[in-house]
């Protein structure tokens, strides 16, 4: 089965790109949501939540920071569960020759973890 | 804040809409798969996955199926966690005048549950 | 295959109520933290997450009750992700005679979640 | 506050060494379930879910295994949800004297992955 063609002929590599990297993120905020995690283990978790979104398609990086200073507002228990205050991610897609990147920020005066499109590129082939 | 003009002024209707339905459909995915579920409350999870992603941005509407069929290989204990390979979901999202069609379905092809834009319609306004 | 000789005939039925109590309990908070909700969707999800747990097994009786208070420090989308902080349950299970009401209730003096045995009780047979 | 005093006199140290692995199984499962996953990088995962939970109250040591076989019916996309049928899990905790082993497992017979107490040991103080 020709994946490309039989489920994506109606978009354009651009508004592929931006459609899996929204998938990706939603994927990401409501899996990671909830986990346990304090300033010891919270360089191991980055890098796990990047290296499984990395998995998914149309997905070339993923850089995940928690906020240590969140990290600080710490429970009783040492820890505290992954809230989406502490979470600032940078998604990179592609498709053909077009690279985006989709931001995931808590913008306070929203009180919100927006995710949106931060920037779009041709990548010029030589 | 405008959030529109501050964030969203570098990408057209169609892609916001586009974007917007892949947050949502990842979303869905990754908060609900895991819940315990039975023939008895599959059709209240249905509603509730449903009005839980209809609060999310541009999301116009959500139709959620949980595939009876796949809930009659049920455990010992009489229920399943939900699973990708149950779900067919339809997620409506609307910008302006630009209304999207995504989808959730597990092709067996691919042994994976696809998320993909069915449909792009242009409101009349009239 | 007879699961509670096989699996459960080391413990007693006080300590597998509470096992269980503990097991759903820790499934609950973990599964529906991230979920989108608002004042207009609360009373749903509260009897969807009831629904849900009351699959697993010994789960006799589930309450939970989503802080309407909390709910006030909305989002600019006029939603916001469950959060521990906003969740007050008793799960109750039962092993033969032996009734366990677990609490989940977030205490401010610990800024944590705790789940404790609030009470266990023998269920008289005349 | 002396949360021991205030919450858990009520049971001895082995109910809540089995209380408190219950809370950490259940939690563990619906946390990280549906995480994408493949061959490479399931060593990770392991390890960061191991991490994770062993920030829980009373929880000594975590040993997750993913199944290999498992991530073999991989999908077209080159890696699979994470799912309960691929998972063998030990939870040890310790409470005073009390060490007790939680073992969560994919029961074929029972088409369940199930979760119950495999060994309790007093320490000995010398």
């Amino acid at each position: 089965m020709n994946v490309d063609k039989e489920f994506f002929s109606n978009i354009t590599s651009r508004e592929r790109a931006i459609f899996e990297g929204g998938i990706s993120m939603g994927a990401l905020f409501h899996q990671f949501i909830g986990t346990p995690v304090n300033e010891k283990t919270k360089e191991n978790l980055e890098k796990t939540i990047e290296n499984s979104l990395k998995l998914q398609p149309a997905v070339e990086n993923v850089d995940v920071t928690i906020d240590s200073e969140k990290l600080k507002e710490i429970s009783e228990f040492e820890y505290i569960s992954l809230n989406g205050d502490m979470l600032n991610v940078l998604i990179q897609t592609k498709i053909n020759d077009i690279s985006v990147d989709i931001r995931l920020e808590f913008i306070k005066e929203l009180n919100y973890p927006l995710m949106y499109v931060e920037e779009i590129r041709t990548i010029r082939k030589d």
